[in-house]
């Protein structure tokens, strides 16, 4: 571990800080393969620069799972399925497991007949959609991740949070350029972002929250404070009417089409609040695709095409020389690419959450 | 055709209006069957209160057909598939033709196999993609609808329009209460709500169009001097890299998986604009899906668990109780009810538009 006085960042080694994950998820009695995959899912966030869903929420999972929300061996299964489509029970399972098995099962379905598609329920957050829309990629097939999540977003007009920041992820392969990744929440601001602004004590701009009667606010603890925050959009004026029908597509085809909780009855990410009585369904829910491009087109083409895209997108004449057109998932795999070689920054308090998880469980860590 | 001098609205019957448009689809050269199909889109766009998709574009689909960029009698083949996708090549027909005959295909398959999805290329503005999308509904399916459409959305950072408002749909069958349909553009406003403050002549608000320079401005003829629509979210604080991205998706499902053009490449809607030489692809493109319910889940159980859902969000606390929270789907919904019975209310210029068509053309219409 290095650290920077000038940033207070600390960065660790991609390699130690994979194992410390594996030891933590390993001491949640997770196999040997379940431990590396659920750790590769939270190092690959925080390769991609998505901090807020990395490492920093191995905590958070070993705390749902002291609960007793998160069965660290589930035992997966379909209950339901037809040649391009199926619905898997996750088994309260860490969705960071359940989710690329699910992948897995797409992926399989596509290969046979074109396209698969897997609804997920009775399971867990699944981390950064990013990590399972793109295993898609490497069957040249376009991947697609959907997931709800806990409430914090109120619906156009509502003063209730009733849907969670529910992602949509795209993940396309292209040529000679990066994949091109589109993996975003449906509210305003991620939560992630929403968390920077807390930490930093800094103003939000108008469109990102509201108060709890309603009234849009700049204060970063908005949501904290029985707030919500705002779909895409911001306002009816701006559309946010437009963020919260792709929310709700998320929630529907995530938690009612898998069986799992839907809108405001998903459990919280949080132990310390409780899951509620008399819920619609198990667990949370996710919903995963992958089609082969070959389905559609000769992949060569494809591809070709796709460079084409991407290449009239990025030299666009921009508004300021100094920031060009960005393509969608460029700036997560430079993030990506630099930090497996110099290693992961991690925030103080981070460091200090794994140090505490490594100490009171008494497992070995890399954290000084 | 009843005329009504407060509101400078009249009011045509719904099936005198449908005959119109068929007769001049016909006039084109296009079989009963396909005339009668066409306007069907087009009438469902003014039922549901679409209007800027309805019958006010008859004449710009006319004058497309005149320059000879529409084929009336388009031979729609199959140019690749396998058991749950396909690509079609619409032979340069109406998209309002092209459109349905793929979105039946994807319903095809989906009994079969659980999904369809068809990518369509060479194909021309297919009205509005909730028509498409919708057709689903009937099979107890979830249907989905994206098509590109002329440059006039600029990706964050760019001066350039390189994306179309780029629609995107979703139908979703419910139980007792009405489905769920989403049916959005990409951009932060849709064209049709542009054309209503430009004929208003009111400003429109931060966040919908920028100037030639990259600056925001709020004169609603922006993008007529040079400007560009921006993409869901207005600016990058407020999420317009997700309008952007979401907008990309649609351009490259419907474009560059189809064979048809993309980005800045899309053929112009307006007749006065010429295709551009050298282009990547043919004509524009559409992306259509369709998947079982109970490919996933008990369907029964399904319905039921969507009627939960709407009513919980219908009965959500709303911050004014005079505006309750909206189910996506359920203005127009409800408008279609009305204008079932009551008849589609023209505005004058499109109205007088029409009765052009008919009086050049020679043929009959109600318009008085």
């Amino acid at each position: 571990m290095i650290k920077s006085e000038d940033t207070g960042y600390k960065t660790v080694g991609l390699e130690e800080l994979k194992q410390f994950a594996q030891s933590v998820f390993k001491f949640m009695g997770c196999s040997t393969d379940d431990a590396n995959l659920a750790s590769d899912v939270l190092i690959q966030a925080d390769l991609r620069g998505i901090d807020s869903h990395g490492v920093a929420r191995l905590s958070g999972y070993l705390r749902l799972w002291q609960k007793g929300r998160i069965n660290a061996q589930p035992n997966i299964k379909i209950k339901r399925q037809t040649a391009s489509t199926a619905t898997l029970d996750g088994d309260a399972g860490l969705g960071l497991v359940v989710a690329p098995r699910a992948m897995d099962l797409a992926i399989e379905k596509a290969k046979i007949c074109g396209s698969g598609w897997v609804a997920v329920g009775n399971s867990n957050h699944f981390g950064i959609a990013a990590y399972h829309a793109m295993k898609a990629l490497e069957f040249d097939m376009i991947g697609h991740a959907l997931t709800n999540a806990s409430p914090l977003v109120a619906p156009t007009f509502s003063k209730e949070r009733l849907l969670g920041t529910n992602p949509i992820c795209y993940a396309i392969p292209a040529g000679k350029f990066e994949p091109v990744v589109i993996d975003m929440a449906t509210s305003a601001a991620a939560n992630g972002k929403l968390e920077i602004a807390q930490r930093k004590k800094t103003q939000v701009p108008n469109g990102w929250i509201q108060m709890s009667n309603g009234l849009i606010t700049n204060d970063p603890d908005g949501v904290k404070n029985g707030g919500a925050l705002l779909p895409l959009g911001g306002n009816r004026e701006g559309g946010s009417h437009k963020g919260y029908g792709l929310a709700a597509m998320v929630d529907i085809f995530s938690g009612v089409l898998s069986g799992a909780n839907f809108g405001p009855w998903v459990p919280p990410f949080v132990s310390f609040l409780d899951v509620q009585p008399n819920l619609p369904g198990k667990g949370l829910g996710h919903f995963l695709g992958a089609m082969q491009v070959d389905g559609f087109c000769e992949l060569s083409q494809f591809k070709s095409n796709m460079d084409i895209w991407i290449n009239r997108f990025k030299t666009a004449q921009p508004i300021d020389s100094s920031q060009p057109v960005i393509i969608p998932g460029e700036p997560e795999a430079e993030c990506s690419r630099a930090r497996s070689q110099n290693g992961i920054p991690l925030i103080e308090s981070v460091v200090q959450d794994l140090k505490n998880i490594a100490e009171t469980n008494r497992l070995d860590h890399p954290f000084t």
